[in-house]
């Protein structure tokens, strides 16, 4: 089910897709009406356990096996002094997860989750998408089908993120060819780049939207033209969690960038994801409003890494905790609502 | 220190109060600026990491001794019918807590918190404040005092919250009475009542206004005659909390509204805590606002019981492990930032 062969055959998996799974929901909205609080009185928590259930299709649903895959890339407009930091910082980084250093590996820990770091070709960065499509077809099928192969089966939810000095320049480069609006709108600091680096990230960015004009109105020729290795191993991993029914929470402007393409083929293909939370980033608060994702956190987050997923982790297990764990007004002897 | 003897030396206390910890937040700033990441690109998690050190003065911070504390009380207000569920859930709630069936317990173990629930003369209502003060001097001044006496000096943080039938129209009633706006703008639907329900609320909190508007200038007054004895409870204990320097969380719009009084005597006073989250309660982003506080969550909640509050905890948990376990660039080997 992984590897897709040709881009026809990845289109058609985006309009082919299982459905939720609506009676385990029911069976989770019947359980919280009984349990000792006013309805609706958890809020998202309550949303979260019920999303849970309409993907697992499993009442209670269970957060067993929560799995972190980050995936990394190189890129070659990172010549066009981008980043704040320089692209050796990619295999750096991921020695760094390898070794446990890293945000991520901590917030993994913290949220007892499983973190799977999977480098794409760092030593083969893609092509500087102000002179040639970042990617070839074959280039980007491959990096889609590292990332299909990547997701478990059997995982209750799957979070996605990245890291690759040059990335943010990519999703603000896909975001504008999939919504409009241009390098002004979509391009914003990145790891920290100054003033004069966030204006040469416009100009770059609207000079691959000249180049590619005329692939824009294909959200896969995008995302294969003004992405990269990992944007693509992320679009791939999210199309098989979907496929196989798996809960997904995405992580920032980078991942949600990523799987924007997706949306554009079909808004079905993204239905089991949640946006974990709305990063610093400047364009991520555009991009979940044009897909109508809410994030559920705002913590002027920044990093990548999947690391505002896995603190949303969290919330999924408090949500569930008190799904499973609260007395109902019968079993606690407490008096329900008047009248 | 616990017990406050008059109002005067409850105000006196308000205004002598130790200093944060400057050096231990500096050491905190000074190690961030190490760690494999873009400075600052883990947002509030590193002022989080910030703040705990800069009231425990200690680097690292630590987070061995959570405590949350919720306080029970009942209000005579309930006979004007202003809230949807009847005045005995109090105690029900209250020994649904000490049985372990309530959200607060779920959140309290997944927040790794020890959870202290203190009722305060259930069988004795505060007074219906549209007619009388709800407590006279002596009344709220046990209370506050019981409040004050339930941290342990200790903690390396506190969670606020609460339970009482009938307390949001208390919330309500203290909020207009510091800032103001009347019924409509700080009474909302509580656990739940209808649009019938919402208008007494609005027409109570007014006819409290009226009665007690020789009292809004002293906000210690506003306290005893609109509040209740769990919220007199929560001013004590956040003071107490605040004299030992320990930060400190405040739940929703009941937590927050009883603290404001604090706060309008010396805004120093409250500068200990952080908002959890802002809860969906209509007043309680109007109160933030007013007391400049920014919520760490925005999910929708609106149960009290300190739930927000403990799901905030696991943001400062992820906060910490992020600060004491990652790796610096140059322990990673990681180039760091260019020029």
């Amino acid at each position: 089910m992984a590897g897709f062969a040709s881009l026809a055959e990845l289109q058609d998996a985006c309009h082919h897709l299982p459905k939720a799974h609506a009676g385990a929901a029911e069976q989770v909205a019947r359980r919280e009406a009984t349990l000792t609080k006013p309805p609706g009185s958890l809020g998202r928590l309550e949303e979260l356990t019920h999303w849970l259930a309409l993907w697992q299709g499993r009442h209670p649903p269970r957060l067993d096996r929560v799995e972190i895959l980050v995936f990394a890339g190189n890129h070659g407009v990172t010549a066009q002094g981008v980043s704040a930091y320089p692209a050796e910082v990619t295999v750096q980084m991921v020695a760094n997860f390898e070794n446990g250093g890293a945000a991520i590996n901590q917030l993994a820990k913290a949220a007892d989750a499983k973190l799977k770091v999977t480098a794409l070709k760092l030593d083969q960065p893609t092509a500087d998408f102000t002179q040639a499509p970042a990617m070839d077809e074959a280039a980007f099928l491959e990096a889609v089908s590292v990332g299909a192969a990547a997701i478990s089966p059997d995982a209750d939810l799957v979070c996605l993120g990245e890291m690759g000095i040059g990335n943010t320049t990519a999703a603000a480069a896909i975001a504008a060819g999939l919504f409009g609006g241009g390098g002004a709108r979509w391009a914003g600091r990145g790891t920290g780049v100054d003033h004069a680096g966030l204006t040469r990230k416009q100009h770059v960015i609207d000079a691959a939207l000249a180049r590619h004009a005329a692939m824009l109105d294909d959200p896969l020729l995008v995302a294969a033209a003004l992405g990269g290795r990992e944007l693509a191993a992320i679009l791939g991993a999210a199309l098989a969690a979907r496929r196989h029914s798996i809960p997904l929470l995405l992580d920032g402007f980078v991942a949600t960038a990523a799987i924007a393409p997706l949306a554009r083929l079909n808004a079905d293909a993204i239905r089991n994801a949640h946006a974990a939370h709305v990063s610093a980033e400047a364009g991520h608060r555009h991009l979940l409003e044009a897909l109508q994702l809410s994030p559920l956190l705002d913590l002027n987050m920044r990093l990548g890494e999947a690391s505002g997923a896995a603190v949303a982790v969290l919330l999924l297990r408090a949500a569930l905790a008190c799904h499973t764990g609260m007395a109902t007004f019968a079993e606690a002897q407490v008096s329900n609502k008047k009248g």
